[in-house]
């Protein structure tokens, strides 16, 4: 029995890396096999989040079908978003806070979205629900998220409940919010960073 | 501003009807203002549960958009299984427990689908989740569409989960499981008891 392989769309932004693996984190702890991966590489956003929170950069792929059977999506579930041979597998879950379209299965499955700022923000409520613990560099990589798909909880899209998410996973993470926000989002606008990053 | 109306598949089961009743009612204790309805008439067995617990059948549409701008949509996705004017109105929430297929939407939503044996399983734990008292009739009605959709708990499709959600309702309905759930299944095959229900 392979790995169930956990993964955000293709062109991955903050959230869609670091849902992978918070979801991922979540289901192992529940009791799955699964293994986070990537449909693209990290942005350097992304690359300042995972060195800041000591977490490596999940491992790309361009199949799922050729080393597993069933896979978990987050932050997307249209099928031009995904990995490519995306037919051939079953997908066992869904965490997205995005319309829905282009999407279809053949099985019921675990399907979770909310209309919120990001993706993260779901899958913090699911550890809640769940009674599942969240460790720092979890807790980081999801305010990251939050903080990247919001602008710093001042999108259009943000949410009350993606503020108080945010506040209570700043906690967690030991970091000052408008700080740290500030510094992740320069990341992925300043170009001289980019070595240091990467 | 028109009542978001809530309602579940054509041929409506007890589950169907009952999830609308369930769900426009944790909606409303929520702050929003909604309305169950139904896309058909009750069965025997539907109306034997809607009978027991004192609850009216949800009236009949055949469209939606001419009254309203945006609904609800409970043990059902799929568009051709919906209300023939779907795609005239913005979907704002799914709960369902059955595949997805042949449904998009233009913007975000609420969407909770999870492979249990019933969509009311599912409504059971969205009350628990935001702390809304389950009322004896919604729990009566709850456990209906559970015991309605596993066949007393033996359907192949039943869960853990489905069994655990029954036992609690039974407590909180008034009615020892068995009996009432045996009684129930009968109704919905006896035709003699056809007058004494509708
Ligand atoms: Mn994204
Ligand atoms: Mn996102
Ligand atoms: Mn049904
Ligand atoms: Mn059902």
């Amino acid at each position: 029995m392979n790995k169930i392989l956990v993964f955000g769309h293709q062109s991955p932004d903050t959230d869609a890396i670091t849902s992978a693996i918070t979801f991922s984190h979540l289901q192992n702890e529940l009791g799955k096999e699964t293994e986070a991966v990537a449909l693209g590489e990290t942005t350097d956003e992304t690359n300042y989040a995972l060195n800041y929170f000591g977490v490596t950069a999940p491992r790309v792929i361009t199949t799922a079908a050729e080393e597993t059977q069933e896979v978990m999506l987050v932050d997307h579930n249209e099928s031009q978003q995904s990995v490519p041979d995306i037919d051939k597998v079953k997908i066992l879950a869904v965490v997205d806070h995005h319309r829905i379209a282009n999407f279809q299965t053949a099985n019921p499955l675990f399907y979770r979205a909310e209309p919120v700022g990001c993706t993260n923000t779901i899958i913090f409520k699911l550890f809640k629900e769940n009674n599942v613990d969240i460790p720092k560099h979890i807790a980081g990589l999801m305010l990251s998220a939050i903080i990247s798909d919001t602008l710093l909880l001042k999108s259009p899209t943000c949410t009350k409940e993606d503020e108080n998410v945010a506040e209570e996973l700043a906690k967690l993470a030991g970091v000052e919010l408008e700080a740290y926000g500030k510094a992740l989002l320069k990341a992925g606008t300043d170009t001289s960073s980019k070595n240091a990053d990467m």
